[in-house]
């Protein structure tokens, strides 16, 4: 088996600063626990709930932020795009794009992400089932990219609440790919904050431990310095700390379980 | 009260000569039981389930069709967008910008179609509240846009199935915007086709007299002249004498409630 | 077509005073629409969300009371029994044997009511569906009763909140039984009113236009004088006046519909 | 921390010597890993999905199986009842009364359990959020019994499915009980196995293991000598070695979180 790949950073990037400080801190906790490691960051939260809520920095400054990252600490990155025009200028400078949940039925987008992207993260949407996901899979293929993983992050469930269905892990595993929990976005309650959307981080370490014992590849968090001032996504997002206990907890699930 | 507006059409515009002969059966039908119309297609659809279907003639050709519709039967359009670049074209030629459901959260999408469109039709999300829909309303606003409805396709289900809450109807209205139901997409069955969609006619009926009974301003549905063979949605779309019954019966329960 | 049956009462039956005053206004109601109608009224709320909520005057009183109702009013009565010995006594009594919806999938309870009842009303499970009751339909004609019908009430949907499938009157009806909607317990939100049952009276009124568009034969409303202060299922009874607007709106659309 | 205490055995106790042949190998398992045990089988299936399904042998000859399996086997044994005339005499007899989860709001059911048994499971209902459990504990402890722990087995998730909903094993947990996995009905398919409950058993390890790494004092599963040839729950139980195979991966991942 392969080591468990880490991917996380903000929410984010709330400028190169603060991208740079995280990737570094970042580095440092893949490090301790001896993970290969692939920094998160968004450059654009396109999809707030409210049109008043913070974007982040726009797709230039962004993926300038980003250059400094990979200059600066030599990690590898992730960011998330949600038109296809966008799938270039950042496959030029990061090294997963990663399609929303929201958009993975987008067909361009998938494809562009495939074309632009060395490698793709599709997030499983929250209204499907994990076995058609393989449809999303097929595109990346069609675009000429087999270096394409999946993330669960939850599944709609009634209103204003997300369940992750771990079975889910298990049959996305079986279309081929590798598969990837997201255990920070998973914990969202959408639409129960009022104009933001609310999370119940208390879940996250359950969730991700749980999800090790499943079966995965990959862990997605999104981890701040100071969860309370984050710009977006705060109430699900862990402090260095806590997700220092959540890797040590999830490694040694893998570990018991005969996986590095 | 005001009256129903239908807005209806084929799932998607297979090429002008087929926008015409439907657009033309739409004027018909909406003739007939004196409602105001709208004519509904598609030039791209960007979400199949599958990259290998059939997705439309693409957005020039598309807009020419819908040119030639508006010169030939006089009938307002609407049409869907996918991605921002598109509202401004799109805004020229129909009259009504679609956001899709899966799209509903996409700030830039919503506010291009607020800005491009003489009017705006939002799809709820199927992973949304009602109430939620708040947020696109405002986003419409901000757009500069007043004219904006909101429309019911039913919410995620557990998988492979959707189911439609009435109340979010009422709860819609609330926001103080017009409310549409579109009865036929609120019979797909995601992913219970295989490669494609399934859907259940059969429901198409009980579900728009439903949502009459509950109160609506306007009423969606597809329809081909021969849903077996048509490229997209086939087996949620009506033909034409299913919509003129399903009509009938619609209207029937909105003159019994003293709306015309 | 046969008229619409009201099935209407309060939800306990608090005493025999209360329960003729409730019987009279019930049979007062259906008079003036022209109904046939049910008195309904439970003598035992046997599966209140807490334990300290009031729970009725039992069985032995329960059953002089819808005595001492059917000697005054001469209306037949429904009540819901809950483990089979009550089948036989409550049998004797009232007209129709209710299962609760919890209780649809207990087999002796279910042929208890048919050997029992001259008629059994079986509540749709929130977990189960539609189509899955064929089996409960199948159970009371082993039990030896035809005069079998089905009540939807609501699906669960995520945690606190139901949902009305309307495509599941349509399914219930293709069992060839006759269908009763239950439009005051289908607004109930288990479990978010802290120790007791919250419901969102103001959906009484479109949910039961709704299932009256989709068709169905039966109507089933809680009905009480003074809903604010009802021992039980305050928030989802209605009142006389709000019950004799949503009577007047449902035959309204049942007329338009072409049924009496 | 304590032990994972293992309850295991057939869906239903066919007849004595298959409940004697399954307790011993039952004791074994358990043996094997060190493990506390309570020996699990049903006296009657009073909620099979349809009426012809096979039951069990009843009350009496399965009271007097459960005799002969502590007799010979000296294990505490765990049965669930129906109806409260039936806690008395079961209680006499077995070490746990079981309330099935469909009846998890019977008030009644839950306190006669509670008086009669000297510990009472309660499993969560499909249609219940993890924290309304604490009124099933209220309950419980109004009938004198403190010690009471419960169970989960699955929420209702659209029609036909159910998801587990890792959550609530902490949820529950913070309700100061005790908590059980039921790894073996949390995977049935309810209502797609045509007139028997449908399961998919491949989803039992992975589940079991993902509730260990999150949390939980028992496990629960139905074993059977050949699941194949199984009256009840077939698709959903495991063989013996699939059960060994189980415990030893679930106890990996709790030694690796630090718990015995």
């Amino acid at each position: 088996g392969q080591p468990l790949l880490l991917i996380a950073g903000p929410c984010v990037m709330e400028d190169e600063a603060h991208g740079l400080r995280h990737a570094r801190r970042v580095k440092e906790l893949a490090a301790k626990h001896g993970l290969p490691v692939v920094f998160k960051a968004s450059f654009d939260k396109a999809n707030r709930s409210s049109g008043k809520s913070y974007r982040g920095p726009g797709l230039e400054a962004g993926l300038a932020a980003f250059q400094a990252v990979k200059r600066e600490t030599g990690l590898p990155c992730l960011t998330d795009v949600h038109e296809t025009w966008q799938a270039e200028p950042a496959g030029r400078v990061v090294d997963v794009l990663q399609v929303p949940a929201f958009l993975c039925r987008q067909t361009d987008l998938v494809i562009a992400c495939a074309r632009h992207g060395r490698a793709v993260n599709v997030k499983k949407g929250q209204f499907l089932a994990p076995r058609e996901m393989r449809h999303a899979v097929a595109k990346c293929r069609e675009g000429g990219n087999e270096n394409v993983f999946l993330t669960e992050r939850g599944a709609t469930f009634g209103y204003g609440n997300l369940v992750v269905d771990m079975r889910g892990l298990v049959q996305m595993r079986e279309l081929g790919v590798p598969v990837c929990m997201d255990a920070t976005h998973s914990v969202q309650m959408p639409g129960s904050g009022g104009d933001t959307t609310a999370g119940d981080r208390q879940f996250v370490a359950p969730l991700a431990r749980a999800a090790a014992a499943v079966g995965i590849d990959a862990l997605f968090m999104e981890i701040h310095e100071d969860p309370a001032v984050a710009k977006s996504d705060g109430p699900n997002s862990l402090d260095f700390p806590t997700a220092d206990r959540v890797l040590r907890e999830v490694l040694a699930v893998r570990h018991a379980l005969g996986q590095p």
